[in-house]
């Protein structure tokens, strides 16, 4: 992103929106640190001073730029979180009905995404798929709202027209794309280690999981 | 399990090993207890106290069974954790080498261990797919110690034979079996509450899942 004009620059009031130029800058790479440092220790055990620690900048400093913990938290999932997932249902609806081209559609989306924002898969894990976790109420609220029963439905329409698997179920169908997609991002630093598999990379995940989607194992 | 006969019952002593009878169904109760609240609320986060308040026990009962914390753990990663897993080593090697029969093992073997320890998914995702897990060590040295690796090796050794769809990674194979089975259980009071799904059983999603290996998406 450009930095604005110097002479549009000004100090504006704490919380009063986001500041710009340097400061602006600042306040970026705040979010990006807590991002990762979220993903890492959780949300909840994660504290402003350690995100300060982290980031070499003062308690104060993150105080002037967000107030106290739940307003930054906030400012992350607004600004970060929102924004990363958001080209998720673009692609999805860039693609007609055929059940492959939109779980090719899910899956290379998954894949951007992961490559952007590396910390998010082990966000999803902590805070969503982790019982009690911060954020999966929010994700049927506000992250993925109805996305899931969408593509349910999409899959529903195409395997009534008899272009999908008849022994597939169309929401279960949802929730092997993330299974395939995101839990391997999630799951890398393990698999990777296990199988020695650093050569392994996001364009060979997505490969296999292309594969597998569209003729199963076999080799007929 | 039979109870011993009470002949045979007495008492041992603090840490000398599992006690029979009513004292060993109280025992077995306690860590049943544990590796729910575990899966609950995560090992570290989990005291002695917490355990015993579920479980409507003094402390100091937990203490006379298990002696402290550390020991409380190792007990119920021996006599839980390692027998609930042991039959998904026990299903591989009962079958050959053909790809669609070991990836049907290995998903009604999970599907069964899920069923008979429901702890189980929701403890794997905290302590082995979070970072920083408390058993993602124990994973690669005792829970399921090189069975990815051979699990591998024989999608490799099939796909050599030409029977394995050849645009697949065998390694990646073995991510997506986790990623269909494992990881669904684990998600599984997400999406059945995204697609208000109460009738989606275990028998569905095992037969979901083999139809998606067994040939993909697509309805040719």
């Amino acid at each position: 992103m450009p930095k604005p004009d110097k002479s549009t620059r000004r100090v504006r009031a704490r919380g009063a929106g986001r500041p710009s130029g340097d400061e602006g800058d600042l306040r970026a790479r705040l979010l990006d640190v807590a991002a990762a440092q979220f993903a890492r220790t959780g949300i909840e055990a994660t504290s402003l001073r350690a995100i300060a620690d982290e980031a070499r900048v003062t308690p104060a400093m993150l105080h002037y730029y967000f107030g106290d913990k739940a307003r930054f938290t906030e400012a992350l999932i607004e600004e970060r979180l929102l924004p990363a997932l958001a080209p998720l249902r673009e692609h999805l609806e860039q693609v007609d009905d055929d059940p492959r081209a939109l779980m090719e559609a899910f899956a290379r989306a998954v894949g951007e995404i992961v490559q952007r924002h590396p910390w998010l898969p082990a966000l999803w894990v902590r805070e969503v798929l982790c019982e009690g976790g911060t954020l999966r109420e929010l994700m049927f609220s506000r992250i993925v709202p109805n996305l899931p029963q969408l593509l349910a439905q999409r899959f529903a329409a195409a395997q009534g027209k008899g272009l999908l698997n008849p022994g597939l179920d169309p929401r279960l169908l949802v929730v092997s794309l993330v299974g395939l997609t995101l839990f391997p991002a999630a799951g890398a630093p393990i698999w990777r280690r296990a199988f020695g598999a650093q050569d392994l990379g996001p364009d060979a995940l997505l490969n296999h999981t292309l594969a597998l989607l569209d003729r199963g194992v076999g080799a007929g």
